[in-house]
């Protein structure tokens, strides 16, 4: 059975257990991007409860746009839970490696060096991601179905958690890491993640606080 | 096969294409209480990275009663997956029911108002209990493995996602309900949550940061 299939079959129930267990794979990083695609799979069933309704054609060709976008955002976010555990089982692996001699240790350290930087890909790509679906509930709340409003909501909030999710389990591993300006670069980068993700989920926040009151 | 047995086979990809169709339901109610129990799980995995390590036994005891707390919410949250579902199909059966004669009007509407009452309780549950997961998680943040904070902050994030959207998902259903003592309590009663849950939040993502920075 190849990874793909396996991970196809794991239950919500399985999936919990494996994350509640004691061993370090899947945690944070890989919850993170499941909160992402949870996210997106709110704004696909926002627009499917808005296409084809009496009184709500006027952002159909938009709304089918959202749709597709949200669903690959949703099967890439899928394929990085499993590509965080990855990731993290290198870096475990690399810091077993041996270094009784000189030469081990510097072969050891390099190895380390290089699985920390490449950990930090899945966590990064979970942020940028499910920035872009924060953007897409933003545009189903203006243009969606107002009964689903409380859907895009939840959408919204789980894609600002999958990005600080994101965010966080990048920076946790900066600190091992040697290359200053890549160190500097990255928490420049999850800044402006950050601050773009919160001024959107705030905005949201108040349209839809607006939206719920007036019903 | 019962409900229950149902429930547990489905796999993480059933539950996404589910929650993306066009039905209402799994919608964001269900998706809350998902999130709240993926906090859950995270709080049991930190605490199961943090028992019977070395230099880290101050905290045992108190480590192993946050341990069966999280377990327990976990469980009833995953359980609200599926309560929440039944409230909602309830709510659009009373809106279903025949409005020929002005007693069927009158049977109709007191079915609709006692079904969206009903239909607060699972969101109001996945409330409660996702910011008894939100406390937990500043447990062991500041009990648990320091290896581990940035599950416990993913456990976080998601806690305080499901906490809001337990709030917007009862939130949506109190406009058509005309119980207005209900309302007033019922909202008084969110508020009360927000504020404890966005505090909490608050308090642990400064100390996370704090945490961060100086590893």
């Amino acid at each position: 059975m190849s990874q793909e299939e396996k991970k196809d079959e794991t239950t919500v129930t399985q999936f919990l257990d494996a994350v509640a267990g004691g061993s370090a794979t899947p945690g944070g990083g890989s919850v993170s991007a499941l909160a992402g695609s949870l996210g997106a799979a709110l704004v696909e069933m926002v627009v499917n409860l808005t296409l084809g309704k009496k009184g709500l054609e006027a952002h159909e060709a938009g709304l089918k746009k959202i749709l597709e976008e949200a669903n690959s955002h949703r099967q890439s976010l899928i394929a990085t839970i499993e590509k965080d555990i990855t990731a993290y089982q290198e870096v475990m692996n690399a810091y077993l490696l041996p270094r009784a001699s000189e030469e081990e240790k510097k072969t050891r350290k390099e190895a380390i060096q290089k699985s920390l930087k490449k950990a930090a890909d899945p966590p990064l790509f979970t942020a940028v991601t499910s920035l872009k679906v924060l953007k897409l509930c933003q545009e189903v709340i203006a243009k969606g179905n107002p009964n689903a409003i409380s859907d895009a909501a939840v959408g919204a909030l789980l894609a600002h958690a999958a990005l600080y999710g994101g965010v966080f389990n990048v920076l946790v591993n900066l600190s091992a890491l040697e290359d200053k300006h890549f160190v500097e670069k990255m928490k420049k980068e999850l800044r402006r993640l950050e601050d773009e993700g919160t001024r959107i989920k705030e905005q949201i926040m108040a349209k839809v606080g607006e939206k719920i009151n007036s019903k």
